[in-house]
């Protein structure tokens, strides 16, 4: 079992040990809820007050030219791709990922419809990220389809000729299981569906080969793995053998062609300019941006490969202390082991004291959180996220031995922490 | 006619001459182009870097309790409805105007639907700002409507039996021609059509009674004369009477009753959070409350009432300076002189040189901005806005004086005010 004294090393000789200095962090805390909200930049401060002071009060509507807000949701799209595994000009950053998943779910069953009428089923996850279920469900509504929801193991035989549609989140919000996205585009497309895949876990957190692996559509959130702040705006993926046939309804000006001729009639732009709405929070977005730019500065030390390397070293190292010294306490790992199958976080359950756990946790500066259940099959989660950039091995040791005086001591059975509240 | 004295006497006499004073303005500038983007609040980079440092950077994920950010759609949309007329928990500020739109007028045809299922008309002015057009346009090609657009002479004749929903922008952004609200949803509701409003061109720029003037749905925007920084979410009302039927397919988890349940099923909440989708731009939220803020700073000097007063007098300056001190220039006042038709700018045309005069003044630090005509009866426009708050009677003489002199020296006719660009 790995010591206190094994951790300190392993943090010695990180190779991205430096890139924690990049992040901001506040003292007496172990932040293990990046996956919800990532760390803010050190940088994000000073570029977001010159977004506000320099372009929005000196330069005003001028900015929109002269500070390249015009630009942004492609230039920072672009940025997006080279973590994502898809071309320049293919991914744009814009609006939220409900709104996005809206988008493309919309276009994928358009195209779908152009050659199979017949099939009127969108299957997904019944553990899938519930809006993206509500969204679903709406535009199911909206269509006339039906949302089929299974369980992982149903996916082979329930992509039968019904479907129209596989609408799935690589990794699970709640398990932080993964699916092998090239496996599931091609089961997926020999069934004669189109794949729409949710990166809301996976961009950012493991390396993803969008196009090479032969996604259809893709969306992803700015806010988590990407460091881009709170409610930072999402991201939108078409392959480029659907571009040209991407329609949505959220037809606004900035999706048209020549949206400063005011023409009464819409005419969508090509590229990815066709997958935007309307006008961008800029100040958001400036954050997003400078999440994304910290993120690209591991590029030199092996980009998104070292810092899976890293996540799989924190997630094993996690699971081994949880097991070796918070044993007995009745934790189960829920995450799966094999590496080919997890994300970057380790979601563990109880069967009972799950949320007041995380909150006793988080009293202790110990900062993960907690994912309702539904049901035995999906029991009530502890989730912690481990962001390679900024969490360290040491950390990793310090935030189970919290964990195990929480549990020791009873702690967590305080009525404090026993109270509702809310978290994202 | 009014002298450079008399403007500097309106100034001194001005009772919101100090609200100027909650802006920062760039030295040597005029800005008349808050009806694009309005002024950045002086209490703006404050807050902003408040919200990134104190909060994202060392409350990190808790701060969506502790700093409010769960309550901001509902706190902001509270405040928002005091500018236009409505009631507290009935206005939401959410997303952006085009999104929007698009909920709201999903909400209206289903409800349109439930009563009078034979009328398949959406019907709008060919003149609306054209994401309206697209918007709509998108939603009757996706429920099998038709679009219907008139001049808004035709209004009266136009609105039959097939009409489900009328949508309008109360301003005109081109013309700055304001719609009667109270007079045409009776005569829309007589028709048997509900009335979608958008109010990008009058929240925060002249009064507005939504409830009082029996409006069925509204949105609006934040980031023009409710100075909530470039891109900043918009807000949707919705009448009580309609809001236990609102349905819309952006149907994200922000809007479910019980978002942190994870359920698989939707069920919209009650009251305002129906209308939400997802997790919203904080950075931009928060800018968009500092604008809002300070626009409710002049309650206690008599409010919208007080700042259409002085609106009325800036634009009556403007228009009495342009045609005494810019006759014989070929400029023509499109905007209505009867003050019950005008909103808060002042739109001149001319046959030729708009876009290359403005861009002529704005080298002099007089910012407006220009919008492309289509045809004849929509000539290319000269837009000013006068945002009360900022905007005193001495900028007016000082931006009609810088007019008159790009035309009586025709530089507005050298080729660096004549290459084509984008303006928002």
């Amino acid at each position: 079992m790995h010591t206190l004294q094994d951790c300190q090393g392993l943090d010695a000789q990180d190779p991205l040990r430096a890139l924690r200095d990049l992040f901001t962090l506040p003292d007496g805390v172990i932040y293990l809820d990046g996956n919800s909200l990532g760390a803010m930049p050190a940088a994000a401060p000073a570029r977001i007050a010159q977004a506000t002071t320099a372009e929005w009060g000196q330069q005003l509507i001028r900015a929109w030219n002269t500070a390249g807000w015009f630009d942004m949701p492609q230039r920072i799209g672009n940025k997006i791709a080279r973590l994502v595994g898809a071309g320049a000009g293919e991914l744009v950053a814009t609006d939220g990922t409900s709104v996005n998943l809206f988008k493309v779910l919309s276009a994928a069953l358009t195209i779908a419809h152009e050659t199979s009428p017949e099939r009127r089923v969108v299957l997904s996850e019944r553990s899938n990220f519930p809006t993206d279920l509500y969204i679903a469900e709406a535009l199911c509504k909206e269509r006339g389809y039906t949302l089929r929801l299974i369980e992982p193991e149903e996916l082979v035989t329930a992509l039968d000729q019904q479907v129209a549609v596989l609408m799935l989140t690589q990794v699970n919000y709640r398990t932080g299981a993964m699916h092998p996205m090239s496996q599931v585009n091609a089961i997926a497309h020999a069934a004669g569906a189109l794949t729409v895949w949710d990166l809301a876990h996976s961009a950012g957190a493991v390396p993803v080969a969008l196009k090479a692996d032969g996604a259809d559509f893709a969306i992803g959130c700015g806010y988590k793995y990407l460091n881009g702040g709170p409610g930072a705006p999402a991201f939108v993926w078409v392959h480029p053998r659907h571009a040209e046939r991407f329609w949505q309804p959220l037809a606004g000006w900035w999706g048209h062609a020549t949206p400063f001729d005011f023409t009464p009639d819409y005419r969508p732009a090509p590229g990815t300019q066709r997958y935007l709405c309307g006008t961008q929070p800029i100040l958001s977005m400036v954050g997003l941006e400078v999440g994304v730019d910290t993120l690209l500065a591991a590029e030199p030390l092996g980009g998104m490969a070292a810092l899976r390397s890293k996540s799989l070293a924190l997630t094993d190292l996690f699971i081994e202390l949880v097991e070796a010294r918070c044993g007995g306490h009745g934790l189960s790992v829920v995450t799966p082991r094999d590496h080919a199958r997890r994300g970057s976080q380790v979601s563990l359950s109880r069967q009972d004291g799950a949320y007041a756990i995380v909150q006793a946790l988080i009293a202790r500066g110990v900062i993960g959180d907690y994912r309702k259940g539904s049901g035995p099959r999906h029991p009530d989660i502890l989730r912690f996220g481990f962001t390679p950039l900024y969490v360290g091995f040491e950390d990793v040791w310090n935030a189970v031995e919290h964990l195990r005086q929480v549990l020791l001591s009873g702690e967590w059975q305080r009525p404090e922490f026993n109270q509702a509240h809310a978290v994202t």
